[in-house]
């Protein structure tokens, strides 16, 4: 449930957002943890990658899961599977998670466990190529899944999730013989928005350009692990 | 843009809301037009449906389109491609049509054209599987698009859209042998939140299934042509 408003009204939500925000990364930052902000359309396929990711990475970094959902925690029962923490958070009516909501997630990972000890957050946020890219919540990189069978028209109709996002995910790609898109139509209409984004097409069913994600996952990791001083500056 | 809120800040919200929407309502009763709010996700197939609707009905029946859309006219550009008025709005940071916007297009319909000589209207909403199903905007029913590569658990996750829709269709159904997916579970699952709601599975893209769902659409056009009395009701 939401609402537009005035603009000043705007600004102060998006202001008390941040906020927030600036509190939360304040605390991985002190905590060492770097933090992902994973945002797509509904079905894209964030939890697929994120279990081929805890799959893979498990063995090298200590991860947790903020899990992000309207109601259920069908996709946070897949990720436990895994073996590592995974707070759920229910939004209810609201389409995004705002900083509240994850400062709440950051205090039950802090209480349970000792936060220090994680390399790695996924912030999976509720399924949404809207409102979630306006709202952060303390992630130090914004990644963004674009299912190809979504069109090659998506970047250019919903342009601030592409505009926001560090890292983009072209999904499906075992898909593309059967659809009638065009990979490299995609990528131009992302480059009308965003010059400079990496642009990594995946297959979590094949696993097909899973080692470039991650390999930009463990960069940016060890990035922020051996230069502190980059704090808060992606 | 927008804010999850206090519960009375959201009642009033709504409630606003929901007086224009049977403001529209009222205008689309006069005319004797008919009027479906169509919704779905980012890229699960709504223009594509309504390319083959407007292909198949402009025979019988006069329709018009309102399109919403964050930015661009490229949804509306397709389906003026067939000849009938389309009437684009943009809605910015807005993730949703509300019943205001759509009054602005109903005006501009009524000002440029004779809207007694309609007999059908289509509202197509900013894709998004959350907000729209929230906002009434004058429609006499709902009709919600989940494309199966979306996964079988959408309904469950995004119950508010699967309750309140009136007609759902079933789209790319051609790519089912592609994908990991039961048909009859994401039916269990729709039957869990909504018991009674036609389900069709079509595909645009090989028409397979597409009879039902232009059935559908003349038998709620002819319904309410017939029954006057019905008007407000479906």
């Amino acid at each position: 449930m939401h609402q537009t408003f005035d603009a000043a009204l705007e600004i102060n939500l998006l202001h008390a957002n941040q906020e927030g925000a600036d509190h939360n990364r304040a605390h991985f930052d002190d905590w060492g943890i770097t933090c992902f902000n994973v945002m797509s359309s509904p079905g894209a396929g964030k939890t697929a990658l994120l279990e081929r990711t805890l799959a893979a990475l498990t063995h090298d970094l200590t991860i947790a899961v903020i899990e992000g959902d309207m109601t259920t925690e069908l996709d946070a029962d897949r990720l436990r599977q895994y073996g590592v923490p995974v707070i759920a958070i229910n939004t209810g009516r609201s389409c995004h998670l705002d900083s509240k909501m994850v400062s709440g997630g950051i205090h039950r990972l802090a209480h349970e466990y000792n936060p220090a000890e994680f390399d790695l957050v996924f912030v999976e946020n509720v399924g949404n190529l809207v409102c979630p890219a306006e709202f952060e919540v303390g992630e130090h990189a914004k990644v963004a899944l674009l299912s190809i069978t979504e069109g090659d028209d998506k970047p250019l109709k919903y342009p601030v999730m592409f505009q926001e996002a560090d890292c983009l995910l072209l999904t499906k790609m075992d898909l593309a013989p059967h659809l009638d898109i065009d990979v490299e139509q995609i990528v131009a209409n992302v480059r009308q928005i965003n010059t400079h984004v990496p642009i990594l097409p995946v297959s979590a069913k094949t696993g097909a350009g899973l080692e470039d994600w991650f390999h930009w996952v463990r960069a940016q990791v060890h990035l922020r692990q051996s230069q502190p001083s980059l704090s808060g500056v992606l």
